[in-house]
């Protein structure tokens, strides 16, 4: 992409409104506006980035076993008052009124929605297991909307919702999604600890959060300074295998967050000097419930002799637009952002820094044609800002790599490479560019 | 994808609320359930063709040089005073009121928002001419939703909005829409016709709706029926060339909806045994609206001699939800869907005629697996239903190919591949299998 085409509006100052370091640097990066309290457009860079979050963390659903659908934002009320969660939700949940003054609301988790959906087209314990999820956009109504995305009011959440005929299969289910959480944190290079958490609106019986420690975090979280040590999980998990040792690991030491916190026990169970007590940034919560939501809502299969079963249900949310921020709290630095690869919007950022220069012109065009068609993304400023203002916006969006073609390197034929998170710079000949960043 | 993993429940029966083929199709084939009125969950499958004919309508939109970004449901009344609209919108626009007794509304369309955006981030001539579009749910309140997806609440639009320093910038913008819409149709096999259409409540000056004929289409139309024939744009388009010769081409003829239909005209510019009079299906609108929003929004950018330039806009809309159905209503027959290849959720259905029997389950599993390895999308019916009903759940899923493997193939080493648009079938060395479907 060219930046004299693209849609880019960064900012030199930090915006006033933005309390935290993710929340500025997204707004001057130029990846993020606000439209009204809480609500957010995505520019074409912060979108870019979305998508990449979004994709790993599809892929990790779809290696564990489960199934992508899309359900819609608006859903009924009377579907909620199936499971007497309408009027227990409160005001987080955006009631509306429709134009024959039925009652709606946008649906701000939707155990409801694939229960029914569930019950209404499967009959037989033949079709089970199964594990559903999408990946769409929530409303929650905050009452004080802050922290950019990371508690905005319309968000993006990936939400899966197992379905079991006994307890040990759901907590199968569990335990796949207990493992695809940190194999797609990790991806994104982030180290999620999970914690023993409560189970709020949600309700059940066993639930873990994931938690990314940070200062800037809403929850108080504590637990054993070994897991933000455990390493992580290869691409090798064998999701039909037992995955319960993997479970065992994890859960082995203490972890939990303050409403499931007991001082006591961290106390007794935890060595002084392995005692971490910080504060985190939830990016997943997971849920068993058994029969909470089919049980009133009549979600049942036959059996083999003809029985009738309750479904055991779970369910597994993952913050998407919630992560961005956290990626950016976990990897920035003075300069601005510092991209993992896996989720950056471009690999390269190919700087021209004497713009209208014929050779230099030739040669960065040259460059950048050569790097879109090895399939390496590549953003081009093309523009006719000094050399200073380009450096300082291609380090603020954070481009894991940068390429900077000027006249002297050109009259050697080199061309810098730089590396946004290590400041690393190398002289490459011309020709050796591309194959830099195909090479396996 | 392996049936007995999957999540696809099919109706034999005709559903009594369906009404047109392509409702029934889509209820009977398990892609879509409703959840409320004019409200659908895309099941898996449904939500396969979904992000497949998104993304033709993306890549189309990329070519024409548009660029992606994306914007919330939810938006603020006081936006839609600006422009003067939210009073003059109407019952179809859901209005909701949050907490704090904000008026908020589900956008039902974007002018506002997008010139908004354009406004505070954009304020040199230099950053244009752009085009900015994103694909998002919409909510229009229709007073009676029908025909499923075709005329539903809840309902996924591209919509793209240019701006431009005058009006031949904006005539360009426009053309470059106009011949994006011709390919992007046809890339998914339907042949859809522009016509002069009424602007409605997004206003302006000159309009093409993009229509389908279809008997079961809710607009009447009026057109040339040469236009019927009329060629498919290759992929070769020019956007930096002159488009005019390709709009003159298409809108030399007469054809308009029915709001703008000139009957005088008809007859005298068609001659009788040319004149086609018949129903259609709305897939597209675009708009050249001038400064009707950016005038009252104050949208302007400095010129180069420090002038104040109103920006000229248009927007431009595709159905992406609508298309499954319109395409559906283009290719069917008596056995049930039959997908172009470029939007099929699957490319291969591939069933195993007798489960449970160890050569062919054995067989079949090898064909899958090396149809998967070769990147090929199969779902594979490895379920113990009869051969009969398993013909008649692919035919009506409608996937373009179908690979039959049974014990009395086996035995002379070949499988037998249905081709479901023309129904002929081949026998296929099993060796040979792979290569059929992935020869360039």
């Amino acid at each position: 992409m060219r930046l004299s085409r693209y849609f880019l509006p960064t900012l030199r100052e930090n915006p006033a409104e933005a309390q935290i370091v993710s929340h500025r640097l997204m707004l001057r990066a130029g990846l993020v506006r606000q439209s009204a309290a809480g609500i957010y457009s995505w520019l074409p860079l912060g979108l870019k980035v979305l998508r990449n979050i979004e994709k790993i963390v599809r892929e990790e659903q779809n290696r564990a076993g489960a199934i992508e659908l899309l359900m819609p934002t608006i859903q009924s009320a009377d579907l909620w008052r199936e499971s007497g969660r309408y009027e227990a939700y409160g005001k987080e949940m955006l009631r509306i009124t429709d134009r024959h003054e039925r009652e709606m609301l946008f649906g701000p988790t939707n155990e409801e929605l694939i229960t029914a959906i569930f019950r209404d087209n499967v009959k037989s314990y033949r079709d089970l297991p199964r594990n559903l999820y999408h990946i769409q956009w929530k409303f929650r109504d905050e009452v004080r909307p802050r922290f950019g995305v990371m508690r905005g009011r319309e968000f993006l959440m990936k939400d899966a919702y197992s379905f079991d005929l006994d307890k040990e299969g759901a907590r199968k289910a569990y335990e796949k999604m207990f493992v695809a959480y940190l194999r797609t944190y990790a991806r994104m290079g982030l180290k999620a600890i999970p914690m023993a958490a409560d189970t709020g609106p949600i309700g059940g019986d066993m639930s873990h959060e994931f938690i990314i420690l940070a200062e800037t975090g809403e929850s108080a979280v504590f637990c054993h300074k070994d897991l933000v040590d455990y390493d992580i999980l290869g691409t090798k998990v064998d999701f039909e295998a037992s995955l319960t040792p993997i479970i065992e690991r994890w859960t082995g030491l203490y972890a939990a967050t303050d409403e499931k916190h007991d001082a006591a026990r961290f106390a007794a169970e935890v060595p002084a000097e392995k005692q971490i007590s910080a504060r985190g940034i939830e990016v997943g919560h997971i849920f068993y419930f058994g029969t909470k939501y089919s049980k009133p809502m009549g979600a049942v299969v036959a059996g083999p002799n003809g029985e009738s079963i309750e479904l055991e249900m779970g369910s597994y949310g993952i913050g998407v637009s919630r992560l961005m921020g956290a990626i950016i709290e976990a990897s920035h630095d003075e300069g601005g952002i510092v991209w993992p690869e896996s989720v950056a919007p471009f690999k390269v950022g190919l700087i021209n820094l004497k713009a209208g220069d014929a050779t230099v012109d030739a040669a960065a065009a040259k460059l950048y044609a050569a790097l879109e068609a090895a399939g390496v993304e590549t953003l081009y400023d093309d523009t006719d800002e000094r050399a200073g203002a380009k450096f300082a916006t291609m380090d603020l969006i954070g481009l894991p790599w940068q390429v900077h073609v000027g006249p002297r390197g050109l009259a050697k034929g080199v061309v810098e490479v730089k590396n946004r998170k290590t400041g690393e710079r190398a002289e490459v000949a011309l020709d050796d560019v591309v194959a830099r960043f195909t090479a396996a």
